[in-house]
């Protein structure tokens, strides 16, 4: 048993609120009804399940019928990528992501594939952004889904939504004046057979395409989650990044937006997601959402300031470090950053003994070695990558906690140097190692013992 | 507040068990890990899950790595469906279910009918087994999956699996002999890129086909459920009609079957079944599925008792009711009737006023009046399905609630029979109303006032 633990891995899971918990309790043992019965008992659950909709309704700034809960973020990923793509293949093939996107998303692509979509990636700077420049010139008439993370899950970095939502609009708007559909641009049709676009209700859903689709799993508990403002048609969440518990998570789908289901059965959750509903977990999502709407702007200074302490007194105490992602435009309780010469595993391993909990790059990842492509995508050399760790920080931190790491990491980086055959300069820009070498070993090339001939 | 609560609708949910939720409780706040992180915290997250699976897998007589987790029955029924047929349409696209399958089945076989397959629904007979002489006929060079439950949800019918694992098995052997792999027949062979046939391993997948699924999630419970006896490939699974969490579920595949995914990412659960695990729900179920075995044979004796008595006592003291369903081969917790002239939903909502708790079908369906499809299959009219009232015990359950509900039945359907307008008899072959009239709908036709003309 270790004498401390600092949870320094928010992006991966969080511990659940003592809130949350209470809240959910009653759905275990005493409202237990399958909200889909008759009597009492189910319409309660029912009754559970529909407050809760309407606390994450509220925040989300949407209609409680724009709201479905999921089994995790990754099957609301793969719900509003397959889903949407599958329902609009009349209207075109090609689907737009971020090189960044969570592997949910990254996945359920590369299986698109072949079903006729093609995919296309947004390339990010060094600062982590996507290239807005490249999504106007791949935005065409066979576009029918763009999906651009809110903040990636390894450096935090936030993505301009906004501006996204401008050019898809302004697409979408230059499409319609260019066709018979241009009497319609600043019409309202309240006919609900009307696909929306953004200026305008076009009855076609030819011309509301392409839909946009953002992953708010990480970033939803820290800005600004109006659906209205940001400008998308479809979003992510996960309650349990956000204190809430494993198993919910959930999809706003905008009136008008056609998806098809991936799961099929009873027709729960507007059809788009049959299955009995987890009651406790869904009642929790709706209690953690709302509790993070609460003194959201303090916790976020407090989150700041604690990150910010974190990061200076690393790059005081330890030389040859390089930050990951945005310097600025970051989640507030994100730290990524490579330290030279020394494996991020390792790092990981020896600050677990003195009870930090820390990654190395995506929860879904850390089994792997094969260099994060989030990082690489940044345009790292891998083995930058592979000296990557990332702190997450929640509101439950201390400042001692932080100390608490500044005192103890440098003291490991210097002793894991000590051993390290690398000597890697700051200015380095290419890889020297092969990609290969990372894969399905258990350590990178330069660690490894020569393979005998034989 | 009811003054009385009985409980008498296991088949749609269960409250979970105190001991289930003891289980659960370090997994919410205390060791809260994701089980893909490499940190002490981490791998006891993973730990624990590998311990679920071992218990899972101890009652199934599978090996842990033939069972994946998922978010709900709904979820395992869409994987073994879908996941099969997609990885398997190069051997074939006919796919065979019963006609009492849940809703999950049938709806997955709906929609997979757009991608090219051949769904062929097997009837039932009056007692609602299927008719193996039909499966016998339909099994062909196509054929790459049979799905047939081992108890449907709503009779709680209990299906010769072991008589259709014969069938499937004799028919694959015929095929082999037929081949030119004839010579593999009985031979074993441990390359596992060889898919495995019942008897002998054949070095092809399409001779290994049809695929043999049974959902179990009413069943296994109650039955043996270890899948070499039942000679299965694929096995739903639920832990909430178990006395275990909503939120997990899962399915048997045997090392061999070809499965695709349906949800995408991370490559959680063997690539199968992506996203953050849900590790209390995960616990929670394998805790009740151990729990299960214990006193298996007394308490399915209490069950069948109990539920005996109450099955005697209704058709003595009311008359005009029919079984829905095998009167022998049937679940030991499960008792459906049909009230004639009387209509179920009010029923259901009169009995609840008096804190009895029962369902009218699958409680998928008991949201529409649409006649439940299960009690259709088996031949009777509209008018008997609509006076269908399904019975589900526990072992929670008393002889004193048995008699609360004998003592009070008879009075409501006699006080509901007095403003029937209906007066059927217990040779009524067919249907007097239209199926149409039940659509949609919020009481049946003739319960309803004649629609004005303007």
């Amino acid at each position: 048993m270790k004498s401390k633990l600092v949870y320094f891995d928010n992006a991966s899971t969080t511990p659940i609120d003592e809130r949350v918990f209470k809240a959910m309790l009653p759905y275990f043992k005493k409202e237990y009804g399958n909200p889909s019965n008759l009597y009492e008992m189910g319409r309660n659950a029912k009754r559970a399940i529909q407050e809760a909709t309407e606390k994450i309704a509220k925040v989300l700034h949407c209609r409680p019928d724009e709201f479905i809960f999921t089994g995790s973020a990754t099957e609301a990923d793969n719900l509003a990528i397959a889903g949407v793509a599958r329902a609009n293949k009349e209207f075109g093939n090609k689907i737009i992501v971020s090189s960044v996107e969570h592997k949910g998303i990254l996945a359920v692509c590369e299986n698109l594939k072949k079903e006729g979509f093609e995919i296309v990636k947004l390339p990010v700077g060094k600062d982590g952004i996507v290239d807005l420049e490249y999504l106007k010139k791949e935005l065409d008439d066979k576009t029918i889904l763009v999906s651009v993370t809110m903040a990636d899950s390894e450096t935090g970095t936030l993505q301009p939504i906004f501006e996204i939502a401008k050019i898809i609009s302004n697409f979408k708007n230059r499409q319609i004046s260019n066709s018979k559909f241009s009497r319609f641009l600043n019409t309202k049709i309240e006919d609900p057979r009307f696909c929306k676009a953004k200026s305008g209700q076009i009855p076609n859903g030819k011309m509301a395409k392409p839909f946009f689709h953002t992953d708010a799993s990480q970033a939803a508990s820290y800005l600004n989650a109006d659906v209205q403002k940001l400008g998308v048609d479809i979003m992510t969440l996960s309650a349990h990044k956000m204190h809430g518990p494993k198993g919910s998570a959930g999809l706003y789908v905008k009136s008008g937006v056609k998806v098809n289901p991936i799961i099929f059965g009873g027709g729960q959750q507007g059809k788009l997601r049959s299955g009995t509903e987890n009651v406790p977990a869904i009642v929790g999502f709706g209690e953690a959402f709302e509790l993070n709407q609460k003194q959201k702007k303090s916790r976020i200074a407090k989150l700041k300031k604690l990150r910010d302490k974190l990061e200076a007194g690393i790059f005081k105490s330890i030389p040859k470090v390089i930050l990951n992602g945005h310097s600025k435009n970051r989640l507030p309780n994100f730290l990524n950053i490579s330290i030279l010469d020394v494996e991020g595993e390792a790092l990981l391993l020896y600050l677990d003994e003195l009870g930090i909990m820390v990654n190395t790059g995506s929860a879904c990842n850390s089994e792997s070695l094969e260099p994060s492509y989030v990082l690489t995508a940044i345009g790292n050399p891998y083995e930058f990558v592979h000296g990557s760790i990332r702190f997450s920080l929640s509101s439950d931190n201390t400042v001692e906690e932080v100390n608490y790491v500044l005192k103890n990491l440098p003291k490991i980086v210097a002793k894991l140097r000590k051993i390290s055959p690398l000597d890697l300069s700051l200015n380095q820009k290419e890889s020297i190692s092969d990609k290969k070498a990372f894969v399905g070993n258990q350590m990178p090339h330069f660690l490894r013992k020569p393979k005998s001939n034989f």
